[in-house]
């Protein structure tokens, strides 16, 4: 492993990394639907006219750029010598409705002032580096994730191109307006001899970096999850006229259940987290016993082996408390996805990058999911986390520090400068 | 205490009670606002209908009947000479929508029929009879429960003619196109003086018969109830990304007050029932940690001393896993009603009817509300419960055995005849 001293910084004019970083955050957060409320949805105007923008800055950081068969932004910095094999770059510039603006952009603009400033001391690396800005991560219109990245990973998936949006528009349509041909996606897939891996910088979205006092975590995994309905059923009566011995009520049953899932996942020590987003009470009457409860669980661990034993564990204690409580359950998996590991090998040059820029290296999995979650599929991945503020993210709120952006684009670049491809590290 | 033997049955002709009472059940069941689901509410054309068919009956049984100011029916069956006070007995024959048969029309259509049986065979008593129908005890037009009560009692509270139901229609309006002179609301009062009491017989809409195996119950009291609104507030935040020590979770929150409500309830020895019936968790998506979660309670003793005692505990149990778990909480009292004891000398001459009849003795708070809580202000009270099936009630599933009817009516007639005035029982 290259090791590089913290005190000799590669850029040119490292000052200004976060500076030119959050000028440019500010302005795509102008492109928005409505002014008050951020939002950028895949192939609208604002879409269109983000993607110029962000074009416009891969060029003038030195790359050939253009928009691929899916909306995605592709920039390339060629190397040494013309062709080479790329390490790959990126993250979205999608939002939800009512967003923060550095949820996904953080990555792309981080990526591309990395490059600017190679461009600038005319650099070039024994690889091409590439960067993509993802046209739709969030899944905001068509209820579909991950739209983007899994174009460039080849598994896109050609039936949602008949899922409408809201306004009942499907989604080859919504191409076809966009100038975009639903038929030729295919032609946005890359081959995984063309990569060397793909990292991706991203706020945290978590408060774990914060609480630690620390600008940058180096991920592990993005966490598997799996989500489950649990419909419970006692019977309904009156407030009144019910003693609390002959009751059957499906909301105590539920509450104790929600303690129960909340218990078994603080006392885990492996990170794992588990949480009940909704629940309904039926007849939801203040002078009714509740009859029916419904309520979501999501369970989620780096390690797909400790979230399916969890899983399976909540589910026995679950079934025991409907069992105790005369009730009758249903509990159904609803959604389920497998833990993406980071690369260890680029794990280890992320954490070399931290190290070398003076900070100390603290590991986390990414709770939420990641454009990395497709690119797996054709290349090793890696994952740059800069704290955000309180960790609220999906919120007007969030908050990157301008010095916490430019450590991030510092661990970029140093790690992009001293980058080697997986087996080159002792060639 | 008048004492009689439980093999003489002082009824002309006993076993026809309960036939002729379910027969009338089902005729007014049959005064609907549609065919499929029973609804008959106040100051429509099923009112209407209802109140002249019950009238009717009153009228064939041998008492002078008219329909009073608010729309109550009222029959008298004067006693050994006529003035004479009376006892008064009664229930409502309003509905919920998509109503059980029962509830109600059971107290008024059994009066009559112990009228009836009286009026066949000639006997006076040493005090007359009234029954009264109310038209309103439900609520369910202007959500505004015990409206024909609260006009006997003299009172009803003028400010709710200005109430409009859903149609946009005033109370007012709706008195005045039903024929009544909503000025006039006052003429429907009742005197102290004129009462020797007030006593109903109703189904108990609770399992408690059912599961002691007896066909009737003699009532304690009404127990008074308090509804309270909680509102938990922690930090919403995303379901995979923060930590399980590091939440503010408002629904693990507030599960644990549910399962503290309930331990609380189950372990009093007084029959205190607490429950939940209404919760919300927001923002109520799966992936996201709620951060706010409303709950109502609804807690009811038949001892307001105990009741209140009950609440206060309660709520520093929830301010105490407020505190615990830095949940902001408001709590507010939003409803309250003492607590309306049955009289004591009512229930022992309830009791002696039931006795004589050859049934167990048992006595049991209703957790719902009656016409009683009204009436009290101008006469005693007392009520005799009668089993229902499940203990299921608003609702169509509401069932009476004919026997139990039988047996209902059967009581009540024979406390009427064994009925004296209080301070009377050892003139």
């Amino acid at each position: 492993m290259s090791e590089t001293k913290p005190s000799s910084n590669p850029s040119s004019n490292p000052s200004s990394l976060g500076d030119e970083i959050v000028a440019r955050i500010d302005q795509l957060a102008a492109i928005s639907e409505t002014p008050e409320h951020l939002a950028r949805i895949f192939l609208t105007e604002e879409h269109r006219k983000a993607a110029d923008l962000i074009l416009s800055w891969m060029r003038e950081a030195g790359m050939s750029a253009h928009l691929d068969a899916i909306g995605n932004v592709c920039g390339r910095y060629e190397g040494e010598r013309p062709g080479l094999p790329a390490l790959m770059l990126g993250s979205h510039y999608d939002t939800v409705r009512d967003a923060g603006r550095w949820d996904g952009p953080l990555g792309v603009i981080t990526a591309i002032a990395c490059v600017a400033d190679l461009n600038r001391r005319g650099k070039r690396l024994p690889f091409a580096i590439e960067i993509v800005g993802f046209a739709d991560e969030e899944g905001v219109r068509f209820a579909s994730t991950l739209l983007g990245s899994r174009a460039v990973a080849g598994t896109f998936d050609a039936s949602v191109l008949n899922t409408r949006d809201r306004a009942g528009t499907s989604m080859r349509d919504a191409l076809i307006q966009f100038g975009l041909d639903p038929d030729h996606i295919g032609k946005a897939a890359r081959a995984r001899r063309e990569l060397l891996g793909y990292v991706e910088l991203h706020i945290e979205q978590g408060p774990v970096l914060e609480q630690k006092a620390l600008p940058v975590g180096v991920v592990t995994a993005i966490s598997g999850a799996t989500r489950l309905a649990a419909n419970l059923t006692g019977f309904a009566g009156h407030a009144g006229t019910v003693p609390m011995p002959l009751r059957r009520d499906a909301l105590t049953g539920a509450a104790e259940c929600i303690v129960a899932i909340e218990q078994f996942c603080r006392s885990d020590e492996a990170g794992l987290v588990g949480t009940v987003g909704y629940i309904s009470a039926m007849p939801g009457a203040t002078n009714v016993i509740p009859g029916k409860v419904s309520f979501t669980m999501d369970i989620r661990s780096q390690s797909d082996m400790h979230r399916k034993r969890a899983v399976a564990d909540i589910v026995r204690q679950i079934e025991a408390i409907a069992k105790r409580r005369e009730l009758a359950l249903q509990i159904d998996v609803t959604h389920e996805n497998r833990s993406v590991p980071c690369a260890p090998w680029l794990k280890t040059q992320i954490a070399a990058a931290v190290a070398a820029e003076g900070h100390a290296v603290f590991e986390l999995p990414s709770g939420a999911g990641h454009d990395g979650m497709a690119m797996v599929d054709i290349a090793d991945i890696g994952m740059i986390f800069v704290r955000c503020r309180g960790g609220i993210s999906h919120n007007p709120a969030e908050h990157v520090e301008l010095a916490d952006a430019d450590t991030g684009a510092r661990v970029l670049l140093r790690f992009i400068e001293n980058f080697r491809a997986h087996g080159a590290v002792n060639s």
